[in-house]
């Protein structure tokens, strides 16, 4: 293996064997794909979704790929635009937590807008797929932690690398050609952390997909970059880091494989809270617990979770997300911490309120990020407890396919009927029988009649 | 005056009062205007252009405008791209000389797509162009020198801040539109000095349009982005520059007009050889000099010309440019130095050779960058001399509205007819009294039968 890191994905992308990919791979290929779908069917109607399709849908070309859950179509890449962004909207995509990249959004948004384009079956979909995400996380790792602290949004920044890798395996570029892509991504790289909390965070990984894209159809005609994209003197690594190791990028490649270190997030609110909801949604389930049997919630929590979630009394939706105090009361009153736990109304509501000034939260360093102790007093006396070692989501305990098919439920109810999930959710797991992977995101357009569609 | 320079930028430009715009400033936007016209048009046909149209055509919308010197249209995002590529790909372009921003490539590329698109007159395209110029200039002084040092390529970096205020001020921004306008342009910043040499420079100034013309569109939409896009924690300038005046940005705001310190290139070449073509020009016309009447010429020029011009045999056009001893010859025999004098063809013509051998350069520290001094032994024993204090093209020399004119026929001639050269160049200069500024690119379509075409 070289050790100039551009050319050694450029590469791995152009002679990768499918047939080498190991079973397990595969298959967590299919749940990132499940949980993307999931994200951005279920923020198709947000604001930051229909204010971009107002914006750019005048200067749309031909009705060549689906815009997820919606029924506009739109060229393949303000699709892979839109449903890269849309993927990131309710931040509940999944995670690379070695580099905090959301990894699937760029490399499945490009990939499925050129699956409805190109003659794809399901198998090359999935294995340009793993491809791309490898390339993108291992771009990470170089660079990660310094390019993140300097102040980019990795997701955006190295997520153009995996679509345009993704993009180039699908269009067959040769070597040559996957290192003029990889250049032409590179010199694509942006998305500032300046912007959390706007609408261009979630258009960080849009536009990674489209460029990634981009990046690829050009290099396919031979438009020329730099054969250093990534290591150059004036080339990425150099210029948006401050510490770089090619190693991360070259060892083990085509080996070992990043998707096997993604994780998902059951709740769509920030990581720390989520051993508390975990445990206050197993009380409940385990002791039928109601609100109104409830004396009080005693809470011991990480430090960072009174930093970062400590709000007493939010007041909409967004603010219930940085409240401990409102996530345990919604997932002891709802059993479930979802996006409809998180809306402006669900805050406001007295029952919930009611119990959330019973919950208080007690610090103990002692715990870690990813344990909570929730300790319930009952109004009949009695006394439940619950120790989270490992929150549900963490890498120690991953959600199980089911749990994922229960997200991708929930996040697709308000947008399709219920055999048009089930039927998309088989199409995810079965995707490698496919002979025609483009198929697969017009599953997701809701039925003209019959879906409850959210204007 | 606010020192938070993204608002004040942005109220600058939403609020600017095209009658205080001096005529200086008025008439130098039309000279950069028809330079720009002439770089875009002369390169049309260029195999970078051709092999991004390639790439980008099947995804391209409705034929809203035109690409610059061809037949094809393409939505006004695609066009942007095209011809701001276009402009840069002759590196003939203008220079902002305190930055080494090629100012007018983003800006104009966004402004005359979107004057096909909306009802723009000539008079609101000039203020627009100004101000979008001045946007990209004062956001680049404020981090040059060690943006452009740490390895971007500023006319990609800066251009995008000047499309994105360009275009929302065609398009009606309010404020605090324009402040979301200008924080999704600061996030969409690229573009990597690695890239020089390779056809993803000129492609930098083509994504800057396309990128901040997408950034005004969404922002009419109030699609959000972080209000300190530039100056932010996270921002623009803390990210992508060491160090950072935002005096720079709002210091004289309104009153002091960048453009009037924009150069523009006599010479498609490197400008340290632009002294000693200009010299050798004026003697060959003075003197009516034939190749054949010159027994030798000798050159005394400054250091930087051997160190980055010393090639003296070069083999192909490109490496003709890096040759004073090839510029020198083909000065003289021509009596001109237009991308003409460095095709391949031209560099290895037998009397361009003859004459190249006679030439010597010797280094005299003593003289300035853009100065030169020609010696040129005759054969009958005469001796002509000349010494260039400043190269036309200088600041302290531009050229006249006359020399861009000639450039421009010279760029347009291998394009268009005669008739249709002079055509647009009379529109540019009658600019602000036109109606309808989206007549204007139309002008450089050639003609279906006449023009001479270039397949």
């Amino acid at each position: 293996m070289t050790a100039e890191p551009t050319l050694a994905l450029a590469r791995f992308v152009a002679t990768a064997d499918s047939g080498r990919l190991p079973g397990a791979v595969r298959h967590e290929a299919k749940r990132a794909l499940v949980n993307f779908l999931g994200c951005a069917i279920g923020a198709s109607r947000h604001d930051a979704v229909t204010r971009a399709i107002a914006a750019l849908s005048p200067f749309a070309g031909a009705e060549q790929a689906t815009i997820l859950g919606r029924a506009e179509r739109f060229d393949c890449l303000h699709a892979a635009l839109l449903n890269g962004m849309a993927s990131h909207t309710f931040d509940f995509d999944d995670t690379h937590l070695k580099t905090i990249i959301h990894p699937s959004g760029p490399v499945a948004a490009a990939l499925l807008a050129l699956a409805e384009y190109l003659p794809v079956t399901g198998g090359e979909w999935l294995h340009a797929f793993v491809l791309g995400v490898e390339v993108e996380c291992r771009v990470g790792n170089a660079v990660y932690p310094s390019h993140y602290d300097v102040g980019w949004h990795i997701t955006g920044t190295a997520g153009v690398f995996g679509a345009a890798a993704a993009a180039g395996r699908l269009l067959g570029l040769s070597e040559a050609q996957l290192v003029w892509a990889l250049g032409t991504a590179a010199t694509q790289a942006s998305g500032l952390r300046e912007m959390f909390g706007s609408m261009c965070k979630p258009l960080h990984p849009g536009l990674a997909a489209r460029n990634g894209m981009v990046a690829a159809l050009l290099a396919r005609q031979n438009f020329t970059s730099a054969i250093q994209g990534i290591e150059g003197r004036r080339g990425f690594a150099n210029v948006l880091a401050t510490a770089r190791d090619y190693g991360k990028i070259t060892a083990g490649l085509g080996e070992t494989w990043e998707l096997t270190a993604n994780s998902y997030k059951p709740f769509p609110c920030g990581i720390v809270v989520h051993p508390v909801i975990d445990g206050c949604l197993q009380l409940r389930a385990e002791e039928h617990l109601t609100a109104e049997a409830i004396e009080g919630v005693e809470l011991s929590v990480h430090p960072l979770v009174l930093e970062l979630t400590g709000k007493k009394t939010p007041r909409v939706g967004l603010e219930g997300k940085f409240s401990v105090f409102h996530s345990a009361a919604v997932a002891l009153i709802d059993g479930a911490a979802g996006e409809a736990q998180y809306s402006d109304a669900r805050v406001a509501d007295p029952r919930v309120i009611t119990l959330r000034d019973r919950v208080v939260a007690t610090v103990d360093p002692a715990l870690a990020e990813d344990a909570a102790r929730i300790r319930i007093r009952l109004k009949d006396g009695r006394i439940v407890e619950r120790f989270v070692a490992h929150a549900l989501g963490s890498l120690a305990r991953p959600m199980t396919d089911r749990d994922l098919e229960d997200k991708f439920r929930a996040l697709c109810a308000p947008i399709l009927a219920d055999e048009a999930i089930e039927a998309l959710l088989g199409a995810c797991w079965r995707l490698e029988q496919s002979a025609d992977a483009g198929a697969l995101p017009r599953l997701s357009v809701p039925a003209r009649h019959g879906a409850t569609a959210i204007a």
